[in-house]
């Protein structure tokens, strides 16, 4: 119950916190079904959850931590897409800090020479990583937002030692219908 | 000499790394006097650098740390905003992440309760900040990159101990032309 108590999610059909709300403890499938016509602003009261761009968590993946996002391109972080959709979401179990571990293969089904990391890295290949793919990717512990572009930008993939036992094997498997197979920075995420 | 040697960063006047480019090892404060009508594409082979939206370091900022930014979606962040320069740039001193501090205050010039801090902070409401602003902030050392929105999203603001000796009294000396007062999450800058 405790934990529970822990996950709030307030959402508004308009921006700037105005029009219909609602409010969610649990992960929402579909908010078309509460009669919203869209999301266009956000409230995290506790943490982290991961939005998406369709029902049933598919599509594009915004990581949303607490705080305010007043608006689309508050938890879109991509500007050159422009459907500004997020429809379903759902909270994400996360390790301890300091508990955090991800591995990055050169090749696809963890294949060639591999990266253990344990902290945050705004640029990969400032820490030597020689490409700009990460062909696949495995989550030992705790769940890590990647990102398509070096500093935490462009498009926001979420991995979880809780999905698919934190293995994913190829781009398709975290890149959600696939956007791009560009990985220049990854973090990870926290309570 | 080895230390300018470390900093690289070419610019194309095309997205995609095309057309006219110039490289620099040290800070450009007007692209236009090279001939370009505008950056379009960019690779940090060793940074960090800092980018600005006009000549002589002013306007919008953005961090560029190693690696490729095919256009200009990949070093904004903030896509509400739709101007699209980048015109001058500089390297950033930082100090070794281990060592980074700064200190958030609760009001303008350094007033009401303070908070020191030498982690990334994704959200800042998370860590207990009550409020979307931080009135003042004291860069004691390093050099960080604090943003309008959680994780590292919206208008970026970047804080060096080596400018105004790491004092900013309130947002306009930190937010450039004072384009928000809100910062949500903040992260040490890296080499």
């Amino acid at each position: 119950f405790n934990q529970l108590m822990c996950l709030w999610i307030t959402v508004w059909e308009e921006e700037n916190f105005q029009g219909k709300r609602c409010e969610f403890m649990l992960e929402c499938q579909n908010i078309m079904e509460r009669g919203f016509a869209k999301i266009r602003s956000i409230k995290v009261e506790n943490g982290p959850w991961v939005g998406y761009e369709y029902p049933e968590f598919q599509g594009q993946q915004f990581i949303l931590e607490k705080g305010d996002y007043p608006r689309y391109e508050a938890w879109s972080g991509n500007s050159s897409y422009r459907t500004e959709h997020m429809l379903s979401f759902r909270p994400i179990k996360c390790a301890n800090h300091s508990d955090s571990k991800v591995t990055l293969y050169e090749c696809e089904d963890f294949q060639g020479r591999k990266f253990e990391m344990c902290d945050d890295y705004p640029s990969l290949q400032a820490m030597g990583w020689c490409s700009k793919e990460v062909p696949s990717i495995k989550v030992n512990s705790g769940a890590w937002v990647a990102y398509q572009f070096p500093g935490y930008r462009g498009y926001q993939y979420i991995l979880e030692r809780d999905r698919h036992q934190g293995d994913y094997r190829n781009y398709n498997e975290f890149s959600t219908q696939a956007h791009t197979n560009q990985v220049q920075s990854i973090r990870r995420i926290q309570h």
